[in-house]
């Protein structure tokens, strides 16, 4: 299949790797043209623009870190929406906004392109556009669970589960903070946690970096946690429904990042919860 | 070995039963005797009063609604600690106040007798207390997770629990309020979550309950979880440590029994959230 | 002096009139012609175009609803920007975000004309077009206190006024239904406050309004009181500010709306936490 | 009058001081028996127990710290209410909980005695035992606004008014922290606020020390603001009202114990405000 795959950060540089193994046709295209070079030992083309990337693929995947450059890469001038031939899919595994979301739906339907939001396993689109790319699914090797046809429900699927995880550290790191003022071990008491009730990958992947207070280097940044939990907001005023759990996240990774805490994993919400405490 | 058992709610008939099964002599006590009838049949032995339970029992186990209660059949003239014999062992198995379970150690503590709590399978005293509570341990049936030598760490680690519960569902009702204003069927949206980071029993069983929309009859009502979270407050205050998820949860149970919820399960906190998002 | 005046709304409508009341050539456009007849009997030429308005102004006022409006207006072809001859001042009144603010004054700075923002008396912008615009602000008849060089400090001000006067509401609101609980007659209760500490005309205003229970007709719908708190939060997450009151005035104005409160003026807060302490 | 005053502290010192000047005969009595000996030459008898005191007094004013400190002087052997003759009566002028202020009414009536509270300027009681109570109150030298008949009413007044002015604190602080951080000066921004709708002392007083930065020495400190705003809390919660931004306080009252300002004046929430901005 010709593909274009534009954004190889960490995780674009992963799946396009996936998709180049599996044996496509793939033409990358990253806003810095230096993290494009390794690709071609792997047999990928290399493209000067968006367009160059875009013209003659199939399925065009975009992963870009937010709505800005999603935005300018997808609707500008020369961007996917003009570039991609009718009939293409247009894949986003951004974490955009809702409302972005939307938008590029209407755009691609205008043009006769089909667009198609896949975000971590959370997937939606057109039926037959979602059939068409199961072999782009299948090398990126993650399962694929589809949440029906309008494509920005999988961004609010996405969202809101980055919304769970975050009050999944919230809740721990209130638990861990009054725990540990009592004098119980946070290993400990982790480990009694995820051997019951909450025996969850969840629990136990930040239980453990809450117990062994490792929120450095960072797996996703106090500022990635904020941008999604103000995506998580906005995706929910408009539509009317408050959210007092995400609210109370954003304004403590917003003081955690004035506390000085910015380049830690957003986990570091339970150092706050700590600090406020008044645990060392 | 002679046990007295006092309190034979749901939990204390259910518990006593297993004791009387596994061979034990047991002597009950209910404040409305005419619970503790059906026990004779087991071989029970019923008592009039508390101290009549206790005198002789080596191993005297309450299991009571609230610190009222358990203040009134522990601490009060012809209660369990002034009618237990010296050397004797208390259990406690009520959710009770972390200050009354220091209170209680102190008063056993002085007459020589020795306390334990037991909550769910969280346990904490002196370790030869609690290997003496072996037998009743195991015909209760429950795994023993050993917190430490405090009784009291035993009600903390019990209260944290179940605000790490009503955390999840506060979490889930508003993620599921947010996702159904979307369209998106509760039903699928949970199988999605609990078929991934969220595969734990505490996510299937109350997001099974909220899809449902299913809150009567209540496993545990919303006074009940008031009470639990008002506990959980109190704990950490009397250690400084702000809690403001558990601050959010006593806000949202209180508005919820305010708007006619008083009889539902407290997972309806996510009826509350749909609400207050314009859901019926 | 040569006005243009765009926006004839409740507010526009009285400012519009206080102009040509002192003497301005007044040149009036609103979006629905309709409003702005009855400006011709009172001397106001009437613009089929924002550009007819603003060509020959001096000054242009505008007094618009939101941000969409406004940026409608002001920014895109045809629009204030575009038509104002450089060296004329645009003032603009309306409660908009401080990005837009700051995106017109960059706008107004390059086409060399001056931009002062007006909201209510907080006044900033560069001095010397301040003192152009004195006998404007003079009809209008506000008192005019000046935050500073940067229009933009004139809506943060704004808007933290309006976020300081939703938090009186949601204060009186929550304690009032806390002393109606307790049969404490509210009218005598906010007699009480606004004769000592609280002798404040926000709180004679809402305090009156809350105990009459008279929320209809609404001064300040819902929605309104919803934008400026989004606004405002906007504003400080721009400047990594937590402002966790304003989280919680946005959660409570959006339950309010999803509560059916929607027409009702935004001190219906206080209704808002009357019914979650189950008062009628 | 022969009159019993119980608590010579800041205020009860006041007070005392004022009874003696205007005639009465006064008995005081304190715990730390040195802060009497100043009165003997102001003409006070002093008393070595509280029974003494309160023996023969007509009326017995109690100025004590907190609920343990008025329910061991009120309600224990020997206190003011085994001590007073029948038909006598109890001034409770401590900010205690609305619980202990209804069972001190409960032991009072029991005993033939009458029982009022005032507090600040918040009175209830029996209008015959207020009217007895008018010259010391004229003493005293505060006005007297009559909440009603049933003395905790009092309580709840003055409870809910520590609510809102650390409401207005918080508010206040968020505002500033905001203003601050777009570079706006927060002593013109606080003359700005109470020259127009914040025409109020408790906005003059509480934004001047903002401005200042002033928390030290204390005139209130946060353990004090604390205690009202749990006091406040719990007489919310036994009648089911949530109150959020109370508890939002508490929380941003122990955090800011826990950061270290626990000498600091209780408006160092604006402090605690601006950290969490980043602020300096």
């Amino acid at each position: 299949m010709n593909l274009a795959f534009l954004g190889l950060g960490n995780m674009g540089n992963f799946m396009a790797r996936n998709l180049l193994l599996a044996g496509h046709n793939v033409t990358v295209w990253n806003r810095t043209r230096s993290k494009c070079e390794e690709f071609r030992a792997l047999g990928a083309r290399i493209a000067d623009s968006i367009s160059g990337a875009a013209r003659e693929a199939e399925i065009a995947i975009t992963m870009l870190a937010d709505d800005h450059a999603v935005s300018g890469a997808v609707l500008s001038a020369g961007g996917v929406a003009e570039s991609l031939a009718p009939g293409a899919v247009h894949v986003s595994s951004s974490t955009v906004s809702v409302a972005l979301s939307q938008q590029m739906a209407a755009v691609h339907d205008k043009r006769g392109q089909a667009y198609v939001a896949k975000l971590f396993i959370a997937t939606a689109g057109d039926s037959a556009a979602l059939e068409r790319c199961q072999p782009v699914f299948a090398a990126i090797g993650q399962r694929t669970f589809v949440i029906g046809p309008k494509p920005e429900l999988a961004n609010v699927v996405k969202l809101s589960g980055n919304f769970l995880i975050s009050a999944v550290i919230e809740a721990l790191g209130e638990a861990v903070a009054l725990t540990r003022k009592y004098g119980i071990d946070p290993h400990q008491y982790i480990a009694f946690l995820t051997s019951t009730l909450f025996a969850a990958p969840v629990y136990k992947t930040y239980g453990g970096i809450i117990a062994d207070q490792r929120y450095l280097p960072a797996g996703f940044k106090m500022r990635l946690g904020l941008k999604d939990i103000r995506l998580v907001l906005a995706a929910a005023e408009s539509v009317d429904a408050p959210m007092p759990f995400a609210s109370t996240l954003r304004d403590h990774l917003l003081a955690a990042i004035g506390r000085g805490m910015e380049e830690e994993d957003w986990s570091a919400l339970a150092q706050h919860a700590a600090h406020n405490a008044g645990l060392k």
